[in-house]
């Protein structure tokens, strides 16, 4: 696909280095600006700029914040002694949205994953032993339940059992509102094996 | 959704006004990013001001170029005096990548759409007219066969006839390697209505 423009080839390639974006789509992308007026075009341009230079992640939890401390860790109601780990700023979101966890988090910047060449050093995994060595109740590894969630789990579990703090993590088991019928096997099984007493 | 960064909350904005892009996608892309080092994050800023700023459309057929005449046009092997009318550089592309077309071409930059609200004065029609006028054999109407497309060609159709051109379309039909049991009905029986001598 060779296009009559270098300027729009440069466009086109910059685009095409966003996670899932292939060459077709960033000229989408990139016909669409070219198209719309110019104060889209430089809206975004400037708010990607304005994005990298000023984001700060929290000194506390490394989550995405506009201050120094984030919003969360400086709220004086919020549990400090409860840390929840998660893989990133989406998985915060999600928690918050739920309405039912009073606690902090800890974000970790992503999962150990091999394959891709992320090793314990490259998340913030250190942090996350001092913080737990210093006044905490329990670390909730709350990752996602695929091989480099439960890779970095039982990495973490390990690296957390000589402190004086409780481990938990996250149920699995049958989605509420979904049929039996519907669940995989490996849940269904899961949830079977790890039944709770009915008490209500 | 609310982001714990009103820098991450823009920038989240800024990319959902892309075509087919929601703001998950586009909290994707802005996590992305912020991960990845600054040189693609300005990289992708600066191709975007900088394509903004620079990229001209060719004068004579309004298509993508980053000079004053674009590289087909200023080809003096083209025959000027066959037109292949077009919606936009993708199609360009399209066609010259088949190898099979030596005449110069029209980039409407649209379809006539009255849904989008895209109507004749939007596109570049009046200069197609003005060069179709101007020494001219064949105007090749290469638009989509959608609704949009359909419309458009009859409307230039009208508008050249008085004009001492040929005016021709692609040939619809079953495609080059297609199985006719896979052909849908409508292209199947156009192109039995279309039958052509068998010659080869």
């Amino acid at each position: 696909m060779e296009l009559p423009s270098k300027l729009l080839d440069t466009a086109v390639n910059e685009f095409a280095r966003l996670p899932g974006v292939g060459r077709k789509t960033a000229l989408r992308y990139v016909l669409h600006l070219l198209r719309s007026e110019n104060a889209t075009a430089t809206g975004l341009a400037q708010s990607i700029v304005r994005m990298k230079e000023h984001i700060k992640f929290c000194k506390e939890c490394y989550n995405v914040s506009d201050a120094e401390i984030c919003g969360i860790c400086n709220n004086t109601n919020r549990d400090k002694k409860i840390i929840c780990v998660v893989q990133d700023v989406r998985d915060v979101m999600a928690i918050e949205n739920t309405g039912l966890f009073k606690g902090v988090y800890h974000v970790l910047g992503g999962l150990i994953s091999p394959m891709e060449g992320i090793g314990p050093a490259d998340l913030f995994i250190d942090a996350l032993i001092l913080r737990a060595a210093n006044d905490v109740d329990e670390v909730i590894l709350a990752l996602s339940g695929t091989t480099e969630g439960d890779t970095t789990s039982f990495y973490l579990a390990r690296k957390l059992q000589g402190l004086n703090v409780e481990i938990s993590t996250l149920a699995r088991g049958v989605p509420v509102g979904d049929e039996l019928e519907y669940t995989d096997e490996i849940t269904l099984g899961r949830s079977l094996q790890n039944r709770v007493p009915y008490n209500k």
